[in-house]
């Protein structure tokens, strides 16, 4: 009997160990070991005098204001390096989240890959809509605007094999996400937040859109916690030496200028491994479509940028998908249809830099 | 050899039973089956005429608004109901994550406990702030207005024995949790949208707070989906029979009005379950104080409510937090340092109304 009982044990013990490995109820549930939310940054108006909460008239009381509002998730056993992600112009944390046909968003899909993820709504926008200047917001109808600049198609037409479903309730959902800017755009108040976040936070990958490509430049110069970037469709904001700043190059959506920098701050750009991705039909020559021809002079200063940085040491890579193969990408490559196709590139360049671990 | 492998396989199988029992990684981890965002309700503007890309002028665009933004989670092994959160004036979402002082919210604390949970941002309110309207804001200072009227305490101090952390960082977290309305507060628009989302996702318990206590009461009697609905400190809103509407009940906040509605809608609130939860600090005679003094009157027009729906076979029950010794609640009992006291209310309730199935 006690020999019966030993073999019994043993089993268990052998097991037990492959368990644990497998100890996930499912592979496609997530793990979250910390999960939460918070707001970072901002600034206090206080009115002058003593409150008094009888009359609870205006003196001496406050307003915080121009905070980003930041949720995130820490999967079990996380990488060491959280994506910190940013979204781009009138668009909030929504961005990374369920693509508007209902797919997983990148914020899933780095999830289950081991990574912490952070996600920005920057000040003045979304949850973090609490602005310290005053704003009047109209309900423009502009949203065929928005289609052609974020190269869904032109005028009320897809692309013809565009990555974006063609249904009523995807564009229902896309136009849906987006917000109101509450107040002028300050790049200081904004840049501001986002390095009090990696402060906070320590050391991470940042992951911009679009407008915050160069709200991305300009935070990464001044927080040396930004380890790399990757920036999808990075719009304008690029920082070059001052005596090096190209003229801007034009396009039938207006110019695209670049900014002047003092080569000190210039410098630290050379200092961390940075990728870009454009998306597919971007003109190769001027062209009349606005929507998409702004894009052709955004890329087209984006090499010009990755060509100086990388002359002073740097590691800058631009990667224009079409030529790679990947067709079909709109403004949005990580919320596309073949957005985990977009994904395995950049969990590919994360690899390469080191920056998996 | 063959009875020993047989031993140590009888012994793996009585094993791993026992582990996929206890097969979580750590029991605080969630275990997310599910997650992710979408809109849900609102409008279409679209203005006459054809939209001309090469343009971009106003002709023929149009402009999705007032929708709600919904966030959700559901656990592995989820309840049937999942937990429906709902913000007051002046909040988001945040209102139900983590906590002023950086502890779990009900979010975090009904997801270990096995429910589905989704957060309401109502229309024309932070990540929903697309409104239809046009809205001008202005960054008043308010703070110490709304630090009476959440009865966190008066003038500049806290009340004693109050169930807030009492740090500065505390209540930058705490004002900071506020976003502004994008247009003036409209009953249908915004109770149509939660009404989708039950159409959405199903059968659910409501769960409100202040300003949304009214708006789950009109948002129940158009939709039978909502199972149940606990409310934290309903502000007005409340529905009675249009011939029993009671007088308004005057504090030194203003007058608390109730709302008539025909029998035959008022009826509906005499079928699901509802339980009402009040903190401390609310006076017992009227007071010169307005930021606690509307609560006695709001607490008082609730009482009468409850007798009402009951009077015509309801199941409405209001809990005076203080009366039955919980101490030092404010209008945040959910996320007062006492919270998973507050938690384990909530939870004994649905428990006995078999909504925790």
């Amino acid at each position: 009997m006690i020999g019966f009982r030993r073999n019994h044990f043993l089993g268990a013990l052998i097991g037990i160990p492959l368990l644990m490995t497998a100890c996930v109820p499912n592979k496609s549930f997530l793990v979250i070991k910390d999960q939460g939310s918070f707001a970072v940054g901002g600034s206090v108006i206080k009115n002058e005098g003593t409150f008094d909460p009888i009359k609870r008239t205006p003196e001496g009381q406050t307003f915080h204001g121009d905070h980003a509002y930041i949720t995130y998730q820490i999967p079990a056993k996380a990488r060491q390096f959280p994506l910190i992600f940013w979204h781009g112009i009138g668009q909030f944390s929504k961005t990374w989240e369920t693509t508007p046909d209902g797919r997983e968003g990148f914020n899933n899909i780095f999830l289950k890959r081991g990574f912490g993820v952070y996600l920005i709504d920057q000040p003045r926008r979304g949850n973090a809509s609490r602005s310290t200047v005053p704003a009047t917001i109209n309900p423009t109808p502009d949203e065929q605007t928005w289609f052609g600049t974020f190269r869904v198609g032109i005028g009320y037409d897809y692309f013809p094999g565009v990555q974006f479903a063609k249904d009523e309730e995807t564009l229902n959902q896309y136009f849906r996400q987006m917000v109101p800017n509450i107040g002028g755009f300050d790049t200081e108040v904004i840049t501001n937040a986002t390095s009090k976040l990696f402060d906070k936070i320590g050391e991470g990958v940042l992951v911009t859109h679009s407008h915050s490509g160069g709200f991305g430049w300009a935070t990464a110069v001044k927080n040396s916690k930004i380890k790399a970037i990757a920036s999808y469709e990075p719009g304008s904001g690029f920082l070059f030496p001052e005596n090096e700043v190209p003229a801007p190059v034009e396009s039938s959506a207006g110019p695209v200028a670049a900014i002047g920098v003092p080569m000190s701050v210039f410098m630290k750009l050379t200092k961390i491994p940075i990728i870009i991705y454009y998306g597919d039909f971007i003109p190769e020559k001027p062209d009349p479509n606005p929507g998409a021809d702004g894009w052709r002079a955004r890329m087209e200063m984006a090499k010009k940028w990755r060509d100086t940085v990388n002359k002073y040491g740097g590691d800058v890579r631009v990667v224009h998908l079409p030529e790679i193969g990947i067709k079909g990408n709109t403004h949005f490559p990580f919320s596309d249809l073949n957005n985990v196709e977009i994904a395995n590139l950049l969990y590919k360049w994360l690899k390469e830099k080191g920056l998996d671990k």
